[in-house]
């Protein structure tokens, strides 16, 4: 057998080959991070105390690029997003599996710092990393100057909420619809680092655990119909799956939508609709009408919720369709997103 | 934007966007194989009944080439792997989640073969696919003739059978080593086909769903104190793990180690240790030498267990070593393997 190039600090194919060296990065790097007593005994999986009728269970691979981008990292990312899975499901997050696919030549000072960021997101959410899986592929573009990539897949499971009925049938005219703060952030950050923009130094991705800001809100008692984090699609994707899934249509007031001045500024430059942007810290809330200050309220005491709005509402409208009432006075219907504007944004 | 290239049969990066080709790649390819009730809302994750105090979770992310092999592909690994890691910690698998991670290029063809061979292993199995995730990367070699890969993560929970102690530090002096069967055929198929060898026909991985076999041995009520099934690193991995688990040393027949001639041949070929090969459908086990030949009976009846074989012995030995018997006659210290054997086995 050939032996493994020097290790010092950049992954190698042996790294994941189940032997003595991938032990070394699993004891030296992964586990003191994560530290906790599910992943100290090393066996195939976690056994998780439970008490109540359901697990709540997801999962979500993160291939970002880069991977270190302004406000956070594919480690924060891959917490946060699974987390956020499991709070607009109505369910208490309680542990996360976490799954590395390492690409050779990756330094292992990225590596760390990820992981870091995982234990620290982790912690912030209030959750374990239960179990974990480490593997290495070949180095893909061979002499290529990019950096070596890494993917994290991370599945959670929940406990559900007793007395919480949250389901896109129940949606009814009328109700309203919130979101949790100022839109775009997420992929206009990563956006701009790609491009190069003067306003990469001053846009943050806003990718964080909701679980905190969610509780605050069930805590309340409000009748909430629905929640959805508006990644992937932007909330553009979440309204076009509210109208399709409860059979009304939306109606949007631009002048109501939350935005910095400078992820205005940011997707005019880029030519996007802030509205199809992903956003990895906030979340679409579907109210009943007569809630939605109580719910307001709730979401603006969190730290995370602080730029909660009414953005609109749902009307008996035929065919169910999204509307954007714009700033100058006129209607516009809100498309899903195709599908290509934003490779590789989580 | 960009629009999309044409999709008719390969994979595009919008087939990751969040948008609507990539809801027609969900909805036509992938729910249709997998269908069950969890999948069908679409939702972001799954709600499983669930009794019992514990959740078993585990994780692990598939990163095999080529991606389909003689006895198996990446589907039937990414299911029967996490099945097996549930199955070993005494757990009665439920659900499983789908990460697929596609690059650009990927034949459609090949990944629907690839999700009817994950729908087909886990009936076999007798789990659901509860909750699935899909990223496109970017092809990773520009004009490359290398094929298009894929990359999966399923995470699992299951249910913990009561009464069962499933622990290496229970391990004791005496107890007897089984293994379920022929080893080293999943490693040894693949580097098969990677090296063009003539065996490659007739060489075939035996990955498969344990949790069949396993339930049968626990059924029987037998002292069974630990399980581990011997992918990466192979039954010398596992045997490592049990020496410096339980501080006692393993005494292992050379003789007694079931192997069939074409894998005796094509590891000598090769230049390989069976006993350091991946295996993907065998497991270890470490049993009270009252109950061996209840647990071997067990074993025998069951389709997966049909070679199963004792195979040696815990001993008192000091310091703990894992030692082979050769058929010759000597002895030798069995090493934990390193780990550059065998990239991208699993």
């Amino acid at each position: 057998m050939t032996q493994p190039r020097a290790t010092h600090d950049h992954v190698v194919l042996a790294h994941g080959g189940g032997g003595e060296l991938m032990g070394r990065l699993i004891r030296e790097h992964i586990v003191p991070r994560l530290d906790n007593p599910w992943l100290a005994g090393l066996t195939d999986g976690a056994v998780v105390p439970w008490s109540g009728d359901a697990v709540v269970f997801t999962t979500d691979s993160y291939v970002v690029t880069p991977l270190e981008f302004p406000g956070g990292d594919i480690g924060r990312l891959a917490v946060a997003g699974t987390v956020n899975d499991l709070a607009v499901m109505g369910a208490e997050p309680v542990a996360l599996s976490l799954g590395l696919i390492l690409e050779e030549g990756l330094p292992l000072a990225v590596l760390d710092r990820v992981l870091d960021s995982v234990a620290a997101t982790a912690r912030e959410a209030g959750i374990a990393i239960a179990s974990g899986d480490t593997k290495v592929i070949e180095r893909r573009t061979a002499g290529s100057e990019a950096a070596a990539q890494m993917f994290i897949n991370t599945a959670g499971v929940g406990r559900r909420r007793p007395g919480l009925h949250l389901d896109v049938a129940r949606i009814e005219p009328g109700d309203a619809v919130l979101v949790t703060g100022p839109l775009a952030e997420h992929g206009l950050a990563i956006l701009s680092v790609r491009a190069g923009l003067e306003f990469e130094s001053t846009l943050r991705s806003d990718v964080a655990p909701l679980s905190g800001l969610l509780a605050a809100v069930f805590a309340t008692g409000a009748v909430v119909r629905f929640v959805r984090d508006a990644t992937r699609g932007g909330v553009a994707g979440v309204l076009a799956d509210i109208a399709a899934g409860c059979g009304q249509s939306v109606e949007i007031d631009e002048h109501a939508v939350p935005l910095s001045p400078t992820a205005r500024h940011a997707a005019e430059m880029l030519g996007l609709d802030p509205l199809a942007v992903a956003n990895e810290g906030k979340c679409v809330l579907v109210v009943a009408a007569a809630d939605v200050e109580r719910v307001l309220a709730a979401c603006r005491s969190h730290p995370l919720g602080r730029g909660a709005a009414v953005v609109g509402r749902v009307t008996a409208s035929q065919p169910p369709l999204v509307e954007l009432l714009t700033r100058a006075g006129g209607r516009r219907i809100v498309q899903r997103p195709y599908g290509e504007d934003l490779p590789r944004i989580c």
